[in-house]
């Protein structure tokens, strides 16, 4: 058998400990399957004296990560420190720069620097692998670069943030408020203590712009996707959803269209009988069109030591098995220049839930507004009544443009009728 | 740009077509993806003079398949005769012999003679790839012996035939007979003329056989896999499965135990929670569960043209990558030895569903052949009464062994009481 691979490990928080263990424990296991031994033999991170629950007896350490990169005894580098700048990216800058291959986990550095790091990679022959990155252990990336390697991609979907999928989960199911679910979630690990990248939809926008980057073959464009997270969903609309056959998910969404690829993330309804409206909890789930396979879709859980580590140990067999693949499916010359289109330019139906207040002609000034936008309205309803007090109205419109749609909303919510900002939230077909 | 990879295609029924279609429609991307172009340069049919819609202008023709084997001017040769014997396996054996890299679509082939195939490739230091033996379009093979290389897998599981899958939801939805389903299933060709190898269970086993191998890194043993079909399952059995919770799915389940293998075909009472018992018409799915990934699903479209291409396409752009994997994920060396469990040992809780002479001490009888089994009953339903009349009877038992289970159906059967066979289905927890 070949001589082991020697890995460095930069980053010892749960994923890092989950991958030596990994490693441990499958040991010979992973030997087959990579056809030599994968061995972590040096490690770096911050502090060297917590206790991480994993033994790092006989490995070297690095007080700077970015010495790894120069270190002749080292195979690869796996970067687990996370963070899209700092030494997460010195790192892997320095190692792509001396031809050694990465393992990173890391979607905040893939999603914004990307482009410019395959090009370090091609120039110096080597590789750059974030299975992990996306999904967690959902072998998504490998699916899309390589498993449906033979089709034109139309679109590509996903619940891509455990954090949001639990909130909105509890939230329907237990008929909850937001805020109320997020502290619970806190309580629970299931939400960071800022829970910002999670919420507000961050998180999932580094993940759809790799993904669309793959599905489409062009440079990752984190900036040009159109990002909006959870945190105004209530109770009240996901109950509506409900009476209207919806679920509401947060969603990443690429779509190659006839201008461009549009990009973007937020809360949607989706029908209950779409496979994706039952993907619940922490859960992840990733929906690809081809022109030939039609639609896969691929589910499992998205974060965790557990499924990190998984998908960053069948990287490191890819590399010792020198299974190496364009880090974007294909060399920086083949890729497309196809340009990003705006969020105006969207077209779909909207689900318009307003606090009104109980009134005569209030909703002739509702309608006349979406009127005047050239918003045709497919159906509306009102529960209770209550004169001269707040009620709410559920308007929901054919298939229109954002635009027009966000010129409607401008005159809707300046009514005086209209108590309340309204809830816009985008219907998506299964 | 490396020169093209030549390919010699054999068979040219609607997947060899589709082959041929899928390369000349996305001709460029697949070029970007493999680095190279790939080209069908030869085929070899039956018939030659057979409209396929494709144009075979400029394609060498062989008559012989297994002359492909030593063309030195074809780099890889596609088999999509099918068949687990006669002319594929020549060719395949040919091909592999003479060094030259195969890709097949082939399950009855790869679940036969796949530990051989995989001794020869790996003698002459070639390639077999068969994506598109199990699941069509899904790239199932490249997730468990790449994706999730790392796991240990205790479990995979899957709906792998997509005519059973059709049968069955069309059973369900429109509370229609089994004989009656399958004479529409042929008329719209979702069943063929002789449907015995779909419906008797035979053509999942092929494809479990392979998952289970590729799952637990063991050779490929079909005739371990215990086999039933869904002939005998009828609408009276699905309406009582949709009481109880339950949907009926034919699944392909493969476990290591400590004993062993154990692989069986048959149809199960899945919850409808189950994420699987949403998967329906003819879609298939794949779950597999690994010890550090957890459980991950799989599904999209398992047959026709377009899927079953996109595996072939995505066979041919890895070998065009010279990215290569042992043909069952390691070594023959590194394969494990495990013995496979007979069904006999099976452990789990069944439905079983009579009819009955309605009159007193039937039920006695019935409890007192499950009691005396060792059975342990943990439900019943009876609905209506008709004395002196036959009624359903159905009764759901605790976990036991498929022994046990087995010794009080032959008791049960032979009560004067009991009219019909009665109808035994698993249940399979989510």
């Amino acid at each position: 058998m070949t001589k082991p691979l020697s890995v460095g490990l930069a980053g010892l928080g749960t994923v890092g400990a989950g991958v030596i263990g990994m490693l441990r424990t499958n040991a010979d296991l992973v030997a087959a399957r990579a056809g030599r031994r994968i061995e972590v033999t040096a490690v770096s991170a911050r502090n060297r004296d917590r206790d991480r629950g994993v033994s790092l007896d006989g490995l070297r350490w690095f007080d700077d990560p970015v010495a790894m990169a120069s270190d002749p005894a080292l195979d690869v580098v796996v970067e687990v420190m996370g963070g899209s700048d700092g030494p997460a990216r010195a790192l892997v800058e320095a190692a792509l720069s001396a031809g050694k291959p990465v393992v990173t986990a890391n979607k905040a550095l893939v999603a914004v620097h990307g482009a410019a790091l395959a090009g370090l990679a091609e120039r110096t022959g080597t590789t750059l692998a974030f299975e992990a990155a996306v999904a967690g252990g959902i072998p998504v990336i490998k699916a899309l670069r390589e498993g449906l390697a033979g089709n034109r991609i139309s679109r590509v979907a996903g619940i891509l943030n455990g954090t949001c999928n639990y909130i909105l989960t509890v939230m329907r199911e237990q008929k909850r408020d937001f805020a109320d679910v997020l502290a619970d979630a806190q309580r629970l690990g299931y939400a960071e203590a800022d829970p910002a990248f999670d919420i507000d939809g961050i998180d999932a926008a580094h993940k759809l712009a790799i993904l669309a980057a793959l599905a489409f073959g062009r440079p990752v464009a984190f900036d040009a996707v159109h990002v909006e997270g959870i945190r105004s969903v209530s109770a009240l609309d996901i109950a509506f959803a409900a009476e209207l056959g919806y679920r509401i998910k947060l969603l990443g969404i690429a779509r190659q269209t006839e201008d461009g690829v549009a990009a973007r993330v937020h809360p949607c309804m989706v029908p209950e009988s779409a496979p994706i409206a039952r993907v619940d909890g922490v859960f992840n789930a990733v929906v690809a069109e081809g022109d030939f396979v039609g639609r896969v879709m691929l589910e499992g859980r998205g974060a965790g030591a557990g499924p990190t580590a998984s998908a960053v140990v069948a990287d490191l067999v890819d590399i010792a098995r020198d299974r190496v693949t364009p880090v974007w499916g294909a060399g920086s010359g083949d890729l497309s220049n196809a340009p990003s289109v705006s969020m105006d330019s969207h077209f779909g139906a909207y689900y318009l839930r307003l606090m009104v207040m109980d009134r005569p002609g209030v909703i002739a000034d509702v309608t006349a507004a979406l009127r005047d936008a050239g918003v045709s309205l497919g159906s509306m309803l009102q529960r209770g009544r209550a004169p001269g007090e707040a009620v709410p109205v559920v308007l929901v419109t054919h298939e229109t443009r954002e635009s027009a749609m966000r010129s409607a909303l401008a005159h809707i919510s300046a009514l005086d009728s209209v108590i309340e900002t309204p809830a816009l939230i985008r219907i998506e077909p299964a």
